[in-house]
């Protein structure tokens, strides 16, 4: 393709994108704020109605990141009411979100009520890390230090629980379960890193340890000789046992893969940069797509058997909101012009499958057929995150490759 | 109809059905006992091969329960080969579903590796539950007293967890989360107060009472003047808030609705057999078959949002399992040919659709079209279970109906 019709290609998708961001982000606007509580309410039906007043710590935490970030780095959206908001919410998860644990530290809660009243805790480290990643983003907006100092005390718990001694986390120990490497939090403890890190030389020398770290338990998920990202491994690297050993989730390894080129790239590791696209996003993408369909399988077995979880063959939106994040930037790294054709892919079913064109914002879950199976745009698990972060990251990827040509 | 062509088509129905148990029986004898050990292989792929060596104690029990009852109440089945596993199954289950819990009293786990290992306890009551259906079977048919002793005394710690507290299940009071009547406890209660009491004139009298609770809890999820079986409601039988308390499970309710209408019947109680069928089975057949491709939905949201349960459209094995023997023992029970027609109409979808004519036994997750979407016979939660005492149960109401003809 000529330099003309690349650049036609990439203003095209730029547009396209920044459409859909200002789109995604006007849904959450009018439709999730919580103006008597705070915070946001996550269940909203495809027409934006409140179908349920339950909040998730998750998508509470990472609400308030994603509007402290588009406030901190665009300038069409520093706006009063996205900044209000995120502080609203902010005071919401300082005040309501952590619950005293018996003994133990302060775990976050995983649900909330409307009031604040704890529901659930999970014995996981996945409520704490979008607590972190919210109070560190608010601080940069606010520059309010209690917020970074919150975000730091509980940044150093979660290193203890993943790192030192997970019992505070309220899991039993089982003889029959040793303990896991998971690709999530290896990969949610870099992000982290990152996000404290930014601008910050005393944070970035405290953690870097922890970062490498974080990497190497990651590149343990590269088996089978390098043609497999399997998603679960034993603590020391080797392959598990049964369906648990032979998960492959494509859009998480897709999602690792953009973590770790941002990473190597940061450091200039030439050799990172090269497994980051070669391992986390080139393979998983070979062996995620349906050929059949189109669109990435949610869960795989790397023999072939049937996976157990009843939705493996659904497309879910968020793997290919992390595919088109790592496609694009493995384009503005490599300039490879197959990697901008494997994000033309994920982007022509992506939109024309996932974007709502009456309502805004997407449907989150297919069937493998690709057609909408649950029709809500925001539920326990997906809330405004995802797509927004995917089309800002998208759109600023866009404007450095359109700018540098 | 006339007399004749119905008496022909329960012969029919009746032929079909003794052979697929034989089909079913023969196809867990063959694939699933693990002869080192003892217990059973419960993930078995659709050709009978394992495919993961984990041991999900729910399965466990079940298996052993199911070959039990095969064993004492169907002369055909009356064979050593199936004595033998049951009780192997049963000693495996003494000696490793019992983990010591934190002070409390001991719990069953979830999950065992193949040698007995505890992997992971559920903090509900479920193990516990199919831990006594087995010992108590297993003991009816050896007449070992030791496990009816410890059926006994699992029970009495399963109804001090329902009924006075449930702190020693280990999940933390929550003050966003009040107490809940969730269906699936007061039916296993009550399903286990049956099979305690069956033929022990003591031990009906010492859970008389609690299976009088069990009906009254299970009767509480008539909601709506009527028109709808809410899975979950408040501790005072009230509607529960958001989706939580809107969720409709339509396969659960009519298992609901044939242990309602089996005990009704013992107890000659007219009033509780019309609320079994009227309620417990004509509602959620009405609202829960797929008027567009046929089947039962999994999971309906009473106002008509999109439930959260990504497998909310799918058609489950078990939900048609209840359903026919709910529907056939109305016709027994009522001789109204709409019953008949219900059963009929069921039948049809599920031989077409689940069972499986190359390996047997059935498939277990088809999509909303009908599809098979997952293609194993057995994983986490589909076991020995579900098909063979569907079939069991079908075959001897038939037997019953067609001699009292």
């Amino acid at each position: 393709m000529s330099v003309q019709l690349t650049a036609a290609m990439l203003e095209e998708y730029r547009q396209r994108i920044r459409a859909e961001l200002d789109r995604a982000v006007g849904f959450w606007l009018e439709n999730s704020h919580d103006g008597q509580h705070g915070g946001f309410f996550n269940c909203v039906g495809k027409d934006g109605s409140v179908y349920d007043e339950l909040k998730y710590v998750w998508l509470q935490g990472r609400q308030v990141w994603m509007y402290c970030r588009l406030y901190r780095t665009v300038e069409r959206f520093r706006r009063p009411e996205i900044l209000e908001a995120a502080k609203a919410g902010g005071t919401f998860l300082r005040r309501h979100a952590r619950v005293p644990s018996s003994g133990g530290p302060e775990k976050c809660a995983f649900c909330l009520t409307r009031d604040g009243r704890a529901v659930k805790v999970q014995r996981t480290i996945f409520s704490e890390c979008f607590y972190v990643m919210a109070m560190d983003e608010l601080a940069r907006v606010t520059g309010d230090e209690e917020r970074q100092t919150e975000a730091e005390k509980m940044m150093d718990q979660l290193v203890h629980w993943a790192r030192v001694d997970p019992s505070g986390l309220g899991r039993p120990a089982m003889p029959g379960d040793p303990p896991v490497n998971s690709m999530a939090v290896p990969m949610m403890l870099l992000c982290l890193v990152g996000q404290l890190s930014e601008g910050r030389t005393s944070l970035a020398r405290k953690y870097g340890e922890v970062a490498g770290w974080c990497v190497q338990q990651i590149l343990q998920h590269v088996q089978r000789d390098g043609t497999a990202i399997l998603e679960n491994v034993s603590a020391e690297g080797k392959e598990l046992p049964g369906c648990q050993g032979r998960l492959q989730n494509p859009g998480h390894a897709l999602e690792a893969g953009w973590f770790l080129l941002q990473y190597a790239q940061e450091r200039g590791d030439v050799a990172l940069q090269k497994t980051s696209i070669e391992k986390f996003m080139e393979v998983p993408f070979k062996t995620g797509w349906d050929k059949e369909h189109g669109g990435l399988f949610y869960f795989l077995d790397v023999d072939g058997h049937c996976p157990t979880q009843l939705e493996w063959s659904m497309k879910l939106w968020w793997p290919h909101c992390e595919a088109l994040i790592a496609f694009l930037m493995a384009y503005r790294h490599t300039r490879d012009p197959a990697m901008l054709e494997r994000f033309g892919k994920i982007y022509d079913y992506t939109f024309s499958h996932f974007s709502d064109s009456v309502h805004g914002e997407w449907f989150g879950y297919l069937t493998q057929q690709g057609q909408v199976a649950l029709d809500f745009k925001g539920g326990p698990f997906k809330g405004c995150f995802h797509v927004p972060r995917c089309l800002l990251m998208c759109e600023q990827l866009l404007d450095s490759l359109l700018d540098e040509k």
